[in-house]
């Protein structure tokens, strides 16, 4: 798409087509396109660039706790996606198989992995002897496909960028620790990195894991008001270790099951991006994930100006250069251009620089987010930029919590559940007594999912009745359309 | 394998069964282990930690040149990869198929990409429109599959993990400067940070790459006397641009063809490190490619030492945190073990500290490459590590010099060509007519291929007979046995 043509179909207002909005959001600010592969998707160099810092910030987070990273095939045997029953049943539906190879028919076909609990298991069933082997903390970045109908960039396609962490432990106890403590690392990514708010807590029976014992999620709302599960935590308990047969000698000299986890994070964070931050301008994005957290544009008029200015551009990069993420725009584009430009493309911070700023040895910075000006001395810059980075990080933040908790709804009258999901969606929390019949039944009635309940539980117990079976309450759920 | 079994079987010397010995030192050192998949490899932590360093140093020195990375999709419909004739004929007896997905059969089959020029090349045309569009400099770090026959870990396998680069240019002359440089960039990559002399220039017809205009590669001298080609990069001239119609409007008002390059490097720089440097003791790394630069062992005898070295061991850690990528190993096992299996994980210096160090308020340095010993006083520790870190990284780059040098061999006479490769393997150098056939014929008759014709001619020209067909030599060739 050139400069042009870009601009021919101006942005919708995402009040009046959200779904467009987003899409237009994406392939305006080049972050993805499809691919002619049906359901697969080209992530394009800014898009990856934001995912790049995505994998930079979640990899540090992940070796603090210990994890260390490893590879395993992309290819797994049929055999092995059918040794945990429920797991299988889970994804078959989805898996793309390689049936030749090297010119000949394979004798076993090849399932392009859907995610790597049993190749995983494979290999630890040979790695772990002994308890002195545990725990195994291994994460790994890759892709997986999972064939899918209906496909949207970002959110759901058919080959999408990962990381998948699976860890083998001592004691269930173990295991469980650390599946809380992998979407702990979610949740204070989501919230300090992405600026993004999320519900961290429980999935219920219907919605977890294929082969899990229990998942957990952080769930974040959209701009629409649905809701998007960006992160998931799995306890698997014995149910792998026992299909792998992943046993340990154990100091007692009993041979034991290892209970194990795993946990991921994919592409589909950068959709939460676009939806959680971007407005009727496009993307914004929070500066600690921003591929450019601040874009300089140079203005001029006359010819004779555009030479001091040029000059003062060399001393401000040379300034920023090391301290934060920025491009410079000389291309010959008018400025208001630039303007509309990085500000449909999400960058934080705009650094504008005239001849009458070179005279007064000082620049403008716009915020994207509120677009407050302050013009600031060009020493002051390399002190100021950061902090005003921090200021926009936490603003934006403030600003999801905002929308989120003006969406969030609390009723214990079923009728007004549906009149809200229908007409103004957003979180409805409710209390509940897990129940998977009433949950399929609400599903159908209103096409809202029970998306987590919540670790954040009133204090002493939930007193009352469930929402939909009239049963004694056992805790509050959070249910919402979903993405 | 746990840590007994492990030296049950002792390592085998490198001159007895060099091919024995690669093996042990992958398992062993823990780098690589076969997967259930035929001709797949799984990448276990201490492997992938390499792997990572040199995703970090390459892409940085990417970067610099102006290349940003993204993503393509995995599979390329068939049709993709019948568009470039000579591209499919080199890759089509290699191809990984899918057939089924999502429950059904596909109407065209999918390739698991072998390499990525045709699935680029379809999106390049939509985004080029203009000259003021290019060039377009991407890399993409990914999977890669080509069925195998014969498969050994890092050098063949039938997954792999490498970076492949893709740019489009206004020009041929432009196209062939990125070509090159990017050879550069690997040459410097291989030689400065992982210690590995390398001949860059340029493959015969026979050997280039399929549907390039030419191929440049840099090659290295394994410790068997094999070569290794350890990066290539393809000038593509307009080949792909006519297969996928990437055109552009130049300035000129003329629609005109894209010139591309497409390069890559690989998990095979891993075999080719266990290979040029590793010994009789196991793996030896360079200090900038290795997981840990130093690996601290505390030594005690008696109970009562035990707590005046771990006390120090806290303050050693602190002193090198954020300076040296360390391991403290604290493990259980005897100091001999451990002095071994660190030296078979190929670190590059090992810190002992005993009670009469800590007495002493010094450490014992010994460095894996020539064992030499030094003491340090620990207030000194970290100004002297790194250098004798970057001492290390010159004499392993200088020690592989040297073995390159003893065996590379020059002739003029066939017969000795033929007792050399035979007899002494190594660099075989010559002059040559650059003739397809004779090539051929020699590989038939050798086993030796021609490996590169060297950027670094004599001066003033070759002089001289071709050492096969007589006829005037138009340069010299490096032939070998390789990998």
């Amino acid at each position: 798409m050139d400069e042009k043509e870009k601009y021919v179909e101006e942005l919708v207002d995402l009040e009046d087509d959200y779904s467009k909005w987003y899409n237009q959001v994406v392939r305006k600010a080049e972050l993805a396109d499809y691919a002619p592969v049906r359901g697969c998707m080209i992530i394009r160099p800014y898009g990856y660039a934001i995912w790049e810092n995505i994998q930079g910030l979640l990899d540090r987070r992940f070796k603090e706790t210990g994890v260390v990273n490893a590879y395993f095939p992309l290819f797994i045997p049929r055999s092995f996606l059918e040794k945990e029953a429920e797991h299988v049943e889970g994804f078959a539906p989805e898996v793309a198989w390689v049936t030749r190879g090297g010119g000949e028919e394979l004798e076993e076909p090849l399932a392009v992995r859907p995610t790597s609990e049993t190749i995983i298991g494979h290999s630890y069933a040979k790695w772990v002897q002994s308890y002195r082997d545990l725990p195994l903390l291994i994460n790994q970045w890759n892709n997986v496909v999972r064939w899918e109908k209906r496909t949207a960039l970002f959110l759901r396609t058919s080959e999408f960028l990962w990381q998948e962490g699976h860890t083998a432990h001592r004691t269930l106890e173990e295991a469980e620790e650390r599946t809380q403590m992998m979407l702990e690392v979610y949740r204070s990514f989501a919230e300090e990195d992405a600026a993004i708010p999320v519900i961290a807590g429980r999935k219920s029976e219907n919605e977890k894991f294929a082969g899990a014992l229990r998942t957990y999620s952080i769930e974040a709302l959209m701009g629409d008001g649905k809701a998007l599960q960006a992160g998931t935590s799995h306890n698997l308990a014995h149910n792998f270790a026992k299909g792998f047969d992943i046993q340990f000698l154990d100091s007692d000299g009993q041979r034991k099951y290892c209970a194990t986890t795993s946990w991921g994070m994919s592409t589909r964070m950068i959709g939460a991006l676009i939806m959680v931050h971007g407005d009727k301008s496009g993307l914004m994005l929070p500066p600690r994930i921003a591929p450019y957290q601040a874009v300089i544009v140079p203005i001029w008029r006359k010819d004779k100006d555009k030479e001091v200015v040029m000059g003062a551009l060399e001393r401000l990069e040379k300034i920023l250069k090391g301290k934060v993420r920025f491009k410079t725009d000389v291309s010959e584009n008018t400025p208001g251009w630039k303007f509309n430009e990085w500000e449909m493309r999400g960058v934080p911070v705009r650094i504008e620089i005239g001849p009458r700023d070179v005279q007064n040895n000082s620049v403008v910075l716009v915020r994207r987010d509120n677009r407050a000006k302050e013009i600031v001395s060009i020493d002051a810059l390399e002190t100021r930029l950061p902090e005003l980075l921090e200021e926009v990080q936490q603003a934006m933040y403030q600003r999801a919590v905002e929308f989120r908790e003006k969406n969030t709804y609390y009723t214990e009258d079923y009728e007004e559940f549906k009149q809200i999901i229908a007409e103004k969606r957003g979180f409805v929390r409710v209390k509940w007594a897990e129940d998977s019949e009433a949950e399929k039944a609400i599903k159908e009635e209103t096409k809202a999912t029970l998306r987590v309940i919540p670790f954040d539980q009133p204090e002493g117990g939930v007193k009352g009745k469930c929402i939909y079976t009239g049963k004694p309450a056992t805790c509050e759920a959070v249910f919402a359309r979903a993405y």
